[in-house]
C-alpha cells in the first residue's frame, strides 16, 4: 500500500472576506496547486468539505461547481459534512483513496462563509452553527455551542479543579501565536485580566475564550509517496489518520470530559504512525472555547489527565515551551471558518514540518499531530503527520 | 484488491412519512442488517447520504447521529452531499474501502424528507431542491428543476424528434411496473392520454411526467467477498463503479443532451467490470423527469443515441421487454426521497439479482447497471453489479 504525503499546502487569510464561496476556495486551493507545483490536468479528484452551505449559501451541489470554477470540471468530485471536522475526514478519504491506489493526486480542502458577508448575522449565524447540535434533544432547549462546551468544561473544572485564569492563558498563548501568522484573524498581546473582564458568553467562558465567526479556505495536494519527487513542493508524510465518533447529545456520553472519540482517534492514528504521544513535537487542536484545548491535549496523551490548565499557565505549551499547542493561533486567533479549519490544520502541519513559518517556527519539528472535532466532540479526526525522509 | 459484496438491503416504502428521519433510516437500516444476517458489532463504518437536512432538518452533523441510534455510536460515520447522487457516492466511498481493506463491513445508505411532514410546503420544497442548481447563474433566474431537465429535453425532441408522446410512454412503464413494488410511492395503469392531459409543470413536461417528492431511506451492507460467505444474505458482487462530474450550469456544457459525466461514468464501470453494455440485462436509471430516462438509457449505450423515444414507444424497455429499464419503477413512480435514491437503486439491483422481487422480476438477469445524477446532470454515478458465482 502506498503511503500518502502532502505535497503543496495553501489557504486564505481567515477573518471576513466579501468574496463568494468558489472565490474563496479557488484562492486556497491555486495556493496550494501552486506550492506543489501540480498541473491542473494531474489532479484526479477533489475531496471537499463544507459543513453548512445548505443554509448559508443555498447551494447543495458544491463540488462540481468548485471543481469546474478552478478548471477541473469531469474528475470525480465529492462534498463531506461532519460538522467542524468535515474537511478532515474529507482529508482522511482522500488519504485513503491515494493509499489505495485510486487516485494518485488528490486536491482536498475546505471553505466556508461564516461572518455577515453572508447576508446572515451573528444571531442567525449561531443558530446555523447550533445545527450541528442534537436535532431532538439540545436545539429545542437553546443549547448552542459556547453552552455545549461551557458544560464540558465546567465539568472538568469540577473534576480536577481547572481554573478560569488557566482557561484565560489559552486565549493569551493563542493570541500571542497569532501575532505571527499572517494568515490568522486575530493575533496581538493580551493578558489574562483582559480574558476574565470581557463580557460573559457561557459560564465559564468569557467573550475572549470563544473562537471568533470567520471566512475562510483551506486546501492541500496530497499524492503518493513514489509519486512524491516529481513535484516541486517538498513531502510530508501522513503516516497516521485515526476516526472515531460519540453519540451526539452531550447529555448522553459515558465520559464527556474524556471526549471518548477524540482519545479513541488519537490511539488509532498513533498506531498507524507507529509512535506514542511522547514522540509528538507539536499540536495543532480543536480549541473552538479555550476550555476545549485543555480537554484536547489531555485526550491526545500529551499531558495527564486534568493537567492541561497547570500545563498551559506554566507555559508549556507556548511556543516557547516543550509542547507548543496552536502555533498558528489555533481556531482561537486564527479563525473559524468551520468546513475550512480541519485542512487548515493540515496546513499548517506541512508548512511546520517543512521549517517554513518563520517566527513561529517550532523549532526541529519532526512529528506532529491534528486534532478536529466536530459538533459535540462527537466526530474526532487525529492525523499524524511527519517530515519526509 | 478485495471485490466488494452487497450482503444485505433494505429500504422503507417510499411516500409521505410521519416519522423523523432517524426513525426512517433506522427502519431500512435494520432492514438491511436484517437482511445480510449481521451482527452490529461487525459493523465498520457508515457511509451515509443525505443531501438537503441542513434546510429541511436543521441538523448538519446527522452521521453520528443516525450511527448512535443505531446503537453503533464510535465508529468512523462520514455524510455525504452531492445533490441527487448523494447515497450512490457514499456507495462508492464504501465499496473502494472493502476494497482497499480498510473496512471488512460498512453500512451504507441515504434518507431525506422532502414532503410537508418536515414543515415545508411544497413550493418551499421546490426552492430547496434548487439549491442544486447553480446559485451565481441559474437561481436568481428561478430555474427549479423541471426547468433544467425541460431544457434538456426539449434539445433532445429538436435533436432526435423525441415527442411528448414517447416521454409519456415512460411514465406509463413505470407506473406500470411500480403496481409490483409494494415499496412504491405509486403504481397503476395510466395511459398516455391521461400523462399528456395532466397540467404542464415546465413545457415539455405535464405534472405525470415528474417523479414527486418522496420521504424515505434505503440501506445496504457492503462486505469482501472473502467475508461474504460468513453472512446469510446471498452476496451480489459490485464488479464496477464510475463517477464523474461535469460543469453545473446546464448552459455552460459542451453536450447537454450526451450528459457527458453519465456517459463517461458509464465507460468507467463498464470498463471496471470488464464488460460492455450489451451484457447488461436491466438497468435502474435516475428517471426524475421522463425525458431523463430516455437521456439516461442512450448515455448508458444500452439503445443508439436518439432513440430512446422510439425504444420507449416499442415497449423495449418494459418489463416484458429485451431491455427493462426502472423495473422499481424508477424514481418516477417508486418515488424520490434525494438522498435515498442512489442505494434505493442499489436495492433494487441486489434483489433483483438475487431473483427475489416476485412479479417484478426480470427473468435470468445476472448482469445490471445503476444510473444516478446529481444536479444539472453534473455528478453523474454508474454501478454495475452482477450475480454471485
Amino acid at each position: 500500500m502506498a503511503r500518502a504525503c502532502v505535497v503543496g499546502a495553501g489557504m486564505t487569510h481567515f477573518g471576513v472576506h466579501d468574496k463568494p464561496l468558489e472565490e474563496l476556495f479557488a484562492e486556497a486551493a491555486l495556493s496550494a496547486i501552486h506550492d506543489a507545483g501540480v498541473d491542473g490536468d494531474e489532479i484526479d479528484s477533489l475531496y471537499f468539505g463544507n459543513a453548512m452551505g445548505g443554509i448559508t449559501e443555498n447551494d447543495t451541489h458544491l463540488a462540481p461547481k468548485l471543481a469546474s470554477y478552478l478548471g477541473l470540471q469531469g474528475i470525480p468530485c465529492q462534498r463531506f459534512e461532519d460538522a467542524c471536522a468535515t474537511s478532515s475526514n474529507a482529508f482522511k478519504h482522500a488519504v485513503q483513496s491515494v493509499e489505495a491506489g485510486v487516485h494518485d493526486v488528490v486536491l482536498v480542502g475546505g471553505a466556508e462563509r461564516c461572518t455577515p458577508e453572508t447576508g446572515l448575522d451573528t444571531k442567525e449565524m449561531t443558530r446555523t452553527f447550533a445545527s450541528a447540535s442534537h436535532r431532538t434533544y439540545e436545539q429545542p432547549l437553546g443549547l448552542t455551542f459556547p453552552g455545549v462546551f461551557a458544560l464540558l468544561t465546567k465539568r472538568h473544572m469540577y473534576e480536577y479543579g481547572t481554573t478560569e485564569e488557566q482557561l484565560a492563558e489559552v486565549a493569551v498563548k493563542n493570541h500571542d501565536h497569532g501575532r505571527y501568522n499572517p494568515r490568522a484573524h486575530f493575533g496581538g498581546q493580551v493578558d489574562v485580566a483582559e480574558v476574565l473582564d470581557s463580557p460573559i458568553v457561557a459560564d465559564p467562558f468569557h467573550l475572549m475564550d470563544c473562537c471568533p465567526f470567520s471566512d475562510g479556505a483551506s486546501a492541500v495536494i496530497v499524492v503518493s509517496d513514489e509519486l512524491a519527487e516529481s513535484f516541486r513542493g517538498e513531502p510530508v508524510d501522513v503516516t497516521g489518520v485515526g476516526h472515531r465518533t460519540d453519540t451526539v447529545p452531550i447529555a448522553d456520553k459515558n465520559a464527556p470530559v474524556e471526549t471518548t472519540a477524540a482519545k479513541e482517534a488519537a490511539t488509532e492514528a498513533y498506531e498507524q504512525a507507529g509512535i506514542s504521544a511522547d514522540n509528538i513535537d507539536f499540536a495543532e487542536v480543536h480549541d473552538c472555547f479555550t476550555g476545549a484545548e485543555v480537554i484536547a491535549i489531555e485526550a491526545l496523551g500529551l499531558v495527564p489527565e486534568g493537567e492541561g490548565g497547570p500545563v498551559t499557565k506554566r507555559g508549556e505549551t507556548h511556543l516557547s515551551g516543550e509542547m507548543p499547542v496552536n502555533p498558528s493561533g489555533g481556531l482561537k486567533a486564527k479563525g473559524h471558518p468551520i468546513g475550512a479549519t480541519g485542512t487548515a490544520q493540515i496546513v499548517e502541519l506541512t508548512e511546520q514540518l517543512r521549517g517554513e513559518v518563520g517566527e513561529r517556527q517550532v523549532p526541529d519539528a519532526t512529528k506532529a499531530v491534528a486534532h478536529n472535532l466536530g459538533g459535540d466532540t462527537a466526530t474526532a479526526v487525529v492525523t499524524v503527520m511527519e517530515a519526509g525522509q
